[in-house]
């Protein structure tokens, strides 16, 4: 079993869906299903559709907030059915984000993350990726159900891991920022940019999400972002106090 | 879409299995869809759970034999969840069944089978096989949901049918920045490390080179640049003049 590999629903609706998603996990050797808000759990429907797999059900995670599920994560990727998006992050193919979860998971919990049932992941959501995992569907019908979509991308994550291909990168021996220590970041980054200037609070634009979408793209490791929080404390401490200014 | 893949259900007992696969099917481009001896058929089960997939219903070819789902058929693929049965026939792994499946439908209709939801396919149902196909599947849950399956299937031959056509890499559609922008960039920040007291340029460490490191990685567009060299100038005004310090 992979426990380092999460599988985070949010706010699903239907808990059929989420029985279906453990059953689905379950045949592809994955135990780790954390649900964040879900309209209905445990529930009946859940527990008929999991078809045996009630020992995922059980165990499931079950969280306030993304926050939470995140929790020590240093791989995030999220399902998009929205090509659009795809313009604006860095998209993989499944068979890719398959490989990019079990090489990370070597060393760490990862998590792959699905939207809501009609209306996928918030832009908020979004931001918390590295990743965006597109299956290329029907354009002219998209409509993949949930258990579907976790069942393609477990059976990928399946198939790296009965090649036994995954590997660490040696390459990069480095412990990367958890998802707790690169939200911390950009907390300290959007108050700096405040303090110094640069952002007006009433009118932030795009740049806290642009800054969000460059950092995660270099997938920072602990020092660095030490060092980039380092830099951030430097130049705020040349900003004048509240009280020092007249 | 690839009408010459026939997808063939035997004896499906759920109505809802019915529905599911009608949608998996369509999420990639199936629309082929026979159904032998159905329990239950048409139910508004099955069209609920196609959720828009009602096409592939109302036009499924419902028989009352294998013989006839198969007319005109040259190749068949079974889908086995037992592995005993590999050893007496052909098995190909998913991927390969796919291609076979796609290249054959070019020159006339092939079929992919699957069984009983409780007992799979019978002995006189394999021997019309020419090969079987095997998911494997946790040994200890092999539980596959019908649908699940013929979603796999289904994703395996749309992965077949999109390889070779040509695809824009969507991924970087923005200018991403020179590498006379970077360097002017590297210095700027180098500087305003300076500026701000967080590099001792006596005694700098690797505090550059690790900073080139990680936005390398990241791989700027112009815009970002821009954006980042925005916020070094706003912190350097923060910092006294040399003449001004005492």
């Amino acid at each position: 079993m992979s426990s380092n590999i999460r599988i985070v629903l949010i706010e699903t609706s239907h808990p059929g869906n989420i029985g279906a998603v453990a059953r689905a996990m379950k045949t592809m050797c994955l135990d780790s299903l954390v649900l964040v808000s879900p309209k209905i759990f445990p529930s009946a429907e859940a527990t008929a559709r999991a078809s045996g797999a009630d020992d995922l059900l059980a165990n499931a995670q079950v969280c306030d907030s993304l926050d939470e599920a995140l929790h020590g994560c240093h791989l995030v990727i999220g399902a998009s059915a929205r090509e659009d998006r795809a313009l604006r992050w860095p998209v993989v193919k499944p068979t890719e984000g398959a490989q990019h979860l079990c090489a990370e998971s070597l060393r760490g919990p990862v998590a792959m993350i699905f939207g809501r049932e009609n209306s996928g992941l918030s832009n908020d959501e979004l931001s918390r990726c590295h990743q965006l995992m597109h299956i290329p569907t029907n354009p002219d019908f998209a409509s993949l159900n949930l258990a579907a979509a976790v069942q393609l991308v477990a059976w990928e994550i399946r198939q790296v891991q009965l090649q036994g291909t995954a590997t660490v990168d040696d390459d990069d021996a480095h412990e990367p920022a958890t998802s707790d220590e690169m939200e911390r970041f950009y907390v300290h980054l959007e108050q700096t940019m405040i303090d110094i200037g640069f952002l007006d609070p009433q009118s932030p634009r795009y740049l806290v999400p642009r800054m969000r979408r460059l950092f995660n793209r270099a997938r920072p490791e602990q020092t660095e972002i030490n060092i980039l929080r380092g830099i951030l404390t430097a130049s705020q401490r040349h900003v004048p106090k509240e009280s020092e200014v007249s």
